[in-house]
């Protein structure tokens, strides 16, 4: 079944809050989301940052100790401009070089969207970088399930529930493997960006309203501890935290697992796998967590045990 | 001109040593580099580990305050099979993981080197792996110049000398740019591996002996704070440091001035174009300082000021 | 007015969870907190861990950009014995030695607390280490107030609102100032220890049910960032992060924006004060975020500007 | 034996360079060090920074797998006046705190220095400090053995060889542990300061030449992991390392091994001793590696096995 969702409120925790829209395990959901000021597809503050989330989508049938998969079908800007902030974000530079920058400023950088012609094009033709045009790359900022424990987590931030964790690889096509922590998993969704560098370093994407398609399914007792996804050419897993180095221990483990649990390798064989054959993507590095992201093609993946 | 230079004595620090040979800007060097634990091409241990290093070469007119480009033509293994460690080390993993991985031993697996066909495949056929196949991406695990104020710094690790930074993206092709810190700036070199996932995170690539061939190049008077380089497609910085977040502010910082510096921007031009568009590759994630890589494409760079 | 108050539910989140009980500004409550694990005064477990919270107080007047005062009147253990776990945890150890530990388990260390002795006994003469006997110093584990933004957090972490920070200078005689995020301010208190090293670093100290005494105040119109506190002796700031680095950032920061703004020092002043005067204390260094806490010796501070 | 030994010059590396003096196990040396600029006694600057060595000293009988142990006997500064760096280093605060800091001169606030009263006293008597005036406690901020491996390592910086470690606890009465990598261990001392507090916070104690007394002893076939010592109430272990957590983490580890090994502790007796008894002091938090001092009261010890 597919479900045309239309917002009419916004999270800026995730958490056990009052489902939007009570769904089926294989159900598709075509909705809006805000950007990360809350700005909609005409433009209109609706809502206030950060993050503003959709949803929840309560899922039937997903308990604590399963897995919520979200496909991602489609991610489509719904207004003509997005922006950014500028300048680097302090503490993505040596503490002597943020000194050098300039004050940072909201909406600064403004992009005009074409969709046309799959590109981004900067408003301010009048700086060195010209009219900078950059490929589309829609993805989504920012998106999970609630936490359990009772938790209501920022959406500035992220964790093994997911939330912001700005990974350009979260695009179309895409499908998201969260860990279910509550009944219902309650699914959140929001924060798109039109494109983005690898970190998210100047604080933001190119900031825009989006309109989002997306099917969900229960995995059933299938206990995973962070977020995981696929593509068509890789697996890869997701770790969240400070330092980076911790968020990285936790994507390695996390597909170390994978491997042990899904693929029957040992330790030896996951090593010699890993060792030689992964690659890592950086997702946020600006937000109070980090989030990296190991990677393994799928063609050289051995069968599943 | 070309030198061929056959090496009889290692190093396994990167400090102001007697040099192996003087060469002039501009001279080509043919030479050979033993693998991480000591053995030649013929697999014979000619010296200890860790990271032997053939060298070094006094560039004469290098001085302190220049940078020593190092463009790498060709890195050849010499030998037809390497070895890896396994497991995953333990600092790559999280804590409670590390406790349930098996000791780590040397050279546990094998691959033989198919140069014709252009794969690694690992000798352990009865893995569930099965004849795994890589192809082959040679590059320079550990490469160099003297660092300032005397002193002579382990192989084993890395800093803003260059050292051990175990990028798969230092391959034939890329010309790399050092920080010139004591007169002929003493280049170093050696570690090869066949090829290597990011990270080194299982503590090896495939360890290889190698032929390299390379050209120095002298570029007076333009200081850099952290090796730099560039290939076909992108330009790109490097950070050495734990945590692995200071060695991405490095990176970070380090394209930062170069983007002021020789391309006239500001720091919001900065922050839009590197915000948007930059990507970040791991280095070294097993050694005491890890490397972190902030690359930006070439093709939407602005001309240089 | 005193508050005698006996909680019948707890909260495993600090948040902004309906009011156990209204207090005026300038009351005192005498409340009793049940153990990390649950356990109250005889030793039942009455509700689960981590760290159930007593409360919240909502205080009357109490507004966002206010400071909370909180006077640890007493804090008396209320049962004749208390627990710790045993080894210590693996992310206080290096890598390796982490996998050397045994594994972890619950209460397998029994204290005898003794209140007219002032002591703390190992129950376990068995060990090399005797009848060890450690002076009593009941100290809160875990408190706050409800953090901003519609925030739930953990009781098993910490942050600006306070939480879990495992501070063994949290004892009688200390008043600590919580910045107020939400109406009311919404105090929560609990996790007693009747003694702990720093750090916490076998996960727990000598963990006991409490009866606790404390006196409220609030200071209108004093924004902070972090909890404060001060003693007979010291002044003192918390910050709670990881890496420990960025706690000892935040606590660091604080001090030095409680001497500009209380004490009218400047950037230099404040430098040469600190720089020589400043001492540091670890809290919490267990849990998600660790915890740092930076003191000045009141006998060298200024006059109030 | 007693040598009275007069540097001619230093070293701003450890390493294994040429002894200036042999001496015996057992003996006493009697010494000056320059301070961290290189300013003698006289003020006058005979060599340059950072931190230059006096020695390095050549102790017959030490071999690699022993341990050097230095008794500080006296430390006196042999000046009437020391200086310190202000604002807070950059690194120590928040990055948004750090852009509001001035920039960092040399030498802005000279302090006096009164051997009778035990005291320095800042002269800058207009500032809101007034006549500030700290009891002394002079301490050595950087001292060690050569290090393995060949290498040679600044004296900004610090690792299992010592070095840089500016921490307050390293005055005269304490005995210092360190692991001989080298025959002879090739002992280095100076960087003396006047007084400190904890981190050296604003890149600075009140720095000072001194006149130095220290005793050597070698302890045979004593393998250590990392710096040691004690003083009359405490024994300590020393880890150096970023991030700050990992010099926590090294501390830790040499502590529990010391239990281990010396007192025949199991992991479960060391946690319960270390987690309810254990003390937290942090050394250098300015350089390259921070430091970390885990201590234990002599008093709760078991007899040694």
């Amino acid at each position: 079944m597919v479900h045309r969702f239309t917002p009419d409120r916004y999270h800026n925790t995730i958490g056990a809050h009052t489902p939007a829209l009570t769904i089926a395990d294989g159900d598709t959901v075509v909705t809006t989301c805000v950007d990360a000021w809350g700005q909609d597809a005409r433009g209109e503050r609706v809502t206030r940052g950060p993050n503003p989330m959709t949803g929840p989508f309560f899922v039937q049938g997903a308990q604590p100790g399963d897995v919520l998969a979200v496909q991602l079908e489609r991610i489509t800007p719904n207004r003509a401009w997005g922006w950014v902030r500028t300048p680097l974000a302090f503490n993505t530079v040596e503490p002597d070089f943020a000194r050098q920058l300039p004050e940072r400023e909201q909406a600064i950088g403004k992009w005009t969207i074409d969709l046309a012609a799959g590109t981004a094009t900067l408003q301010s033709p009048t700086t060195r970088l010209g009219k900078l045009a950059l490929p589309l790359a829609p993805m989504i900022g920012c998106f999970g399930v609630a936490p359990g424990g009772g938790e209501a987590i920022s959406t500035a931030t992220s964790g093994s529930h997911g939330g912001n964790m700005d990974y350009n690889g979260f695009v179309a096509g895409v499908t998201v493997y969260f860990p279910v922590f509550v009944e219902g998993a309650l699914f959140h969704i929001g924060d798109g960006h039109a494109l983005q560098g690898d970190g998210e370093i100047s604080g933001t994407g190119v900031e825009i309203a989006i309109e989002v398609q997306f099917t969900v399914r229960v995995l059933k007792h299938k206990a995973i501890g962070w977020p995981r996804g696929e593509n068509a050419d890789f697996i890869f897993a997701v770790g969240n935290a400070r330092p980076l180095d911790q968020a990285l221990q936790h994507a390695t483990t996390e597909m170390a697992r994978w491997l042990r649990d899904d693929y029957g390798l040992d330790a030896h064989e996951t090593g010699i796998l890993m060792g030689q054959a992964a690659k890592y993507d950086l997702g946020n590095f600006f937000d109070p967590a980090y989030t990296m992201v190991c990677k393994l093609p799928k063609r050289i993946l051995p069968t599943r045990a």
